[in-house]
């Protein structure tokens, strides 16, 4: 089963994830080889002595460039291994949890092992609260409303794209920001979306950070953070 | 505080909105006057006895035309009446929380609320799984991966917006399907994304339905329902 644990917040866990893995004989978590697994931290005190813990470790992130056909083989071959060793212990009769930051099935690895398995055995998906609810309730921002059209960007956009994107929806969260906050900047600037967009890393979490972008400097942006662009703040009866 | 109880099972609460309810002493949720709130349904098993309830009845919803004067005026002020009732409890030093469906500020009541107060008393987000979550987890359906733009719309938009819109996007999310389900339909036709639209009532719930949007009769959908189109499934590298 795929079990959403929410945006890093151990208490943003649902009741159900929690009794998914008090009954779970293997959990399964991904990480980055040679890096703590974020989900894992998470759920850590919810471990149960005896538990088998299943790491799948991502062989590559952003050594590869992501379009080349060497990166996509890469991770085909690790999706493949990974489903591989989790179709194992199905077979065995075990109940696998693959733990998920935020939501299984919204931008999350294991619906690459869903995709593999799913057909073959019985599959239960556990939402979550996904990391941007978690940010934008971090900030206390309203995000979207009414008729609001909502979008989600990745900042790997080209800058026209996202200066198109950005002007036609009404609100908006961009991911993967990282390298691409100076790119992304002068779209929020040419969008006239600037002056409301709020930098957010770590949302929820110890660590957490956030600022508006207009005062963020270019340097230090992490692949993990979200820019927030919400919609509804001068949405005609909005606010009062 | 404004807490946010998932999308319709129980069980999708986190832990620390049932912490929330535990601790507050007023529980305030919104619902159409007459009927059931369905936030409050959710977390009924939790209501503390000698726990005071606050319902805040919206006076009208669908029978007054969106775009009129009216519709806005009456809502501002029931808002400002709900916020006024709220503060009241605030002011004598009591803990509210305020329910809601879903994620607070993911389209929600309670952010009308927030707008009215959140600068006059201290204000804390608990964050919940959102319907949408709820309806594609329930569903078993990978949503959007990697650089997918995921847009969520309103059935509302015009055919011609729908089909640019839903054109443009990789994944999406159709809400307040009801009435504009033919208009819907034709939309989705007209930018090839039929085949795979799933339509989803009360998602999670006991009295949830799925079928795909292809087989579902134009005459009784709910307000309530959503449509997903997926936008993972037929990326390069996406399926095995």
């Amino acid at each position: 089963m795929g079990v959403g644990v929410g945006p890093g917040d151990p208490e943003l866990m649902t009741l159900k994830a929690l009794r998914a893995l008090r009954r779970a004989d293997v959990i399964a978590h991904f990480a980055k080889a040679g890096y703590p697994s974020h989900s894992r931290a998470i759920i850590e005190r919810h471990l149960r002595d005896g538990v088998v813990e299943l790491p799948l470790a991502y062989p590559v992130t952003t050594e590869l460039p992501k379009c080349s056909a060497a990166y996509r083989d890469t991770l085909g071959d690790f999706y493949d291994r990974a489903a591989a060793e989790v179709a194992k212990h199905l077979e065995a009769g075990r109940v696998v949890a693959v733990i998920c930051e935020g939501d299984p099935l919204f931008y999350g690895s294991y619906m690459h092992v869903h995709a593999r398995l799913a057909a073959r055995f019985p599959t239960e998906i556990i939402a979550g609260v996904t990391g941007m609810s978690g940010c934008w309730s971090a900030a206390g921002m309203p995000i979207a409303q009414g008729d609001d059209i909502f979008t989600v960007l990745p900042a790997t956009l080209s800058e026209g794209e996202l200066v198109r994107r950005l002007s036609e929806a009404d609100a908006a969260v961009v991911m993967k920001v990282g390298r691409h906050l100076p790119k992304l900047r002068r779209a929020l600037e040419r969008s006239g979306r600037l002056p409301r967009a709020l930098y957010v890393e770590r949302g929820t979490m110890a660590a957490e950070k956030m600022i508006p972008l207009s005062a963020k400097p270019d340097n230090d942006a992490t692949y993990f953070a979200v820019v927030l662009v919400p919609g509804w703040q001068d949405r005609p009866g909005g606010k009062p």
